[in-house]
């Protein structure tokens, strides 16, 4: 039986990212149209030269888009630390642990908590158009905790993180290297096999550069592809050490060196700003233009985690993208689309040209424009994950 | 045949704002439960002590708080301005003139053009919550097109705003007086049947005080109250004109002197803030511990228009409340809802108090704080409005 095709018509902007067209760039077509056969767009182009497809479906001069992809996020958790933030944002100080906290309410928490948590996040993110995201592992910190972790979030996604060099947990404290042998030994063996990523926090009060270089080391020789948490609160080793290993991205990127933004930008390592992080701790925002303007290839994802950036909303993140970090509407969305697919390796989505996963987003809004134009307000009219309508 | 009732019970957090336990001030209940019936709240307490009802709605620990009051909102218009923005954004020049160019297109569309848009708007911002808005003419601009703006609004809700005083017209460019006497005159005459107040651009290039002073003694001649858009791009006479006439609300309030905030304080006039504007116009944001300290009564609302803020979303207006207005999430929930009631002077909503209109959100979320918690994320699970479920 041959697979079902679907025509989308009289679409106001086709936002493509044909990576064919202006690699890196953003690009579209107006008055545009897409043919969806199967999981993939079959052809795109304009309206009046679409072909005949098994259903078809008029956009009414919306925007299509491709799915959101958000490539940083930290969805396995229980707890709640609202007020926590709540009590930061009015300059109060919390007896609180920071991350710690969440450790300690994700071990005790039952598999079906977090099991419920994390689909709960993941029917979120989907229904506000993210069709592809990473998910790392992080509030476990022992070898079981952090191997439920990482088969949790294989239950919602391929992009799995292992991320045990989060925080060196409280009952190593006197015993750091201990940890980080924990890390590239057994529990790096209970990971794996759940996992395409690993992932390191290289900052001062967690990971330094020999640990980050060994973790990283030890996650590659078991086939996991190095990512990193780098100079989120300060300048350090991290971009370079990113650079150095060929890591897919590198996180945060909020105070950088000149020698960091020209190793980037001489790289194929992606710079992942993650916004939403510097918004919910006051922090001063990541220098896009610094990084565009020099060449790096930057992407937008949300850090979503219940301690610093508690969002799932990628459509946020391109608003302040646009309001805060300086980007053109049309450089945020490319990094919220293209940008986190190529940080995570991912040349079948993020862009929707012939051959791309057909996941696909329809905006109540003529343009991708309207994202950052009308902040806060829910755009997604429908949500297209592999060519099936899922919200 | 007696009203029926319904019982909403576990409730984790009931955001009351009962006005006669903290007079001006959050309030809120643990574990609680409400009973509407009719169309109004009656009865509030904890859920161990609920009276019995002929529904009950389980809430299932979730958040319930009065629905949103949204006191500034431009939403009788035609056109698109995200090219603007994103020009804006980029730090571009971008070749339009800014009200005059939506007062071009209004004028031109027809009447059910502006009413889709009117409709589409009203019904995005109950879905996300707002159950009580104001609504502004001012893109018309000629007696007819103000009177047609007017009579669209007071189709969607009885809080309408005559607001012909929005700018001085291309046409009248050249006697800005006679655009006055018009303002004052023949418009006034044949809006002030749809209108409940009437309200002035108080700004350079837009109205001085004496015209301010005009305009609004005309509109209280007719029964219209004053509100005032105050100090929004510079310090002006504004806040104190607010002050002297009652005004039930100055908005914007960006650029205050001490001696506006002291009148402010003293008065009970409503300092609106509106961070949707400066976040869409990369401007400063208004100084809401200055206000609050001083023991002002302080509103948030949206300003949605489609020229400097485009958004219908009271909680990103919270979100931006707490981060960049430095309110506690206490404070700003408060001024989205019993804030926004007393700018409007609608004693019958923005709270939850036993005889209140029953218009109430419930939150996919355990607290009011997940609000600016979670920014971007639609939080909103059902909304009723007069006891009714209607999102």
């Amino acid at each position: 039986m041959s697979k079902s095709s679907l025509l989308i018509t009289r679409i106001g902007e086709l936002v493509t990212n044909a990576p064919d067209s202006r690699p890196g760039r953003f690009a579209a077509i107006s008055d545009a149209a897409l043919v969806i056969v199967g999981d993939r767009v079959a052809w795109t182009g304009p309206a009046a030269r679409a072909p005949a497809a098994d259903e078809v479906l008029d956009a009414g001069g919306r925007a299509v888009l491709p799915g959101f992809v958000d490539s940083h996020a930290h969805l396995v958790f229980a707890g709640d630390r609202s007020a926590e933030f709540a009590a930061r944002m009015a300059g109060r100080r919390y007896a609180a642990g920071g991350i710690r906290t969440t450790v300690a309410a994700t071990r005790a928490a039952t598999d079906a908590e977090l099991r419920a948590g994390l689909h709960s996040l993941a029917g979120e993110m989907l229904s506000q158009g993210t069709t592809t995201f990473e998910c790392k592992s992080g509030y476990g910190l022992t070898t079981a905790d952090e191997a439920r972790s990482a088969a949790l979030a294989a239950e919602v996604t391929p992009e799995v993180t292992y991320l045990g060099a989060h925080v060196v947990p409280a009952e190593y404290a006197a015993d750091p290297a201990g940890y980080v042998e924990l890390v590239c030994g057994p529990m790096l063996d209970a990971c794996a096999p759940h996992c395409r990523w690993a992932d390191v926090f290289c900052e001062r009060g967690a990971f330094g550069e020999d640990e980050a270089r060994a973790v990283l080391g030890a996650g590659l020789t078991r086939g996991l592809l190095p990512r990193i948490h780098a100079s989120q609160l300060g300048p350090g080793p991290g971009i370079r050490l990113a650079v150095e290993l060929g890591a897919a991205s590198a996180d945060h990127c909020t105070f950088l060196t000149d020698a960091d933004v020209a190793a980037l930008a001489s790289s194929d390592t992606v710079a992942t700003l993650l916004p939403g992080a510097e918004f919910s701790t006051r922090q001063p925002y990541p220098d896009a233009r610094r990084l565009l303007d020099a060449g790096a290839t930057v992407a937008l994802a949300t850090d979503c985690n219940p301690g610093t950036s508690f969002t799932t909303s990628m459509a946020f993140c391109v608003a302040l993208g646009v309001r805060d970090l300086h980007m053109t509407t049309r450089e945020a969305v490319w990094s919220a689309t293209a940008g986190g697919a190529r940080a995570l390796r991912r040349p079948d989505v993020g862009h929707l040209a012939p051959g791309a996963r057909a996941d696909l987003i329809i905006l109540n809004a003529p343009s991708h424009a309207h994202l950052a134009y009308r902040p806060g307000v829910p755009l997604i009219r429908a949500v297209y994950k592999n060519g099936r309508r899922c919200g």
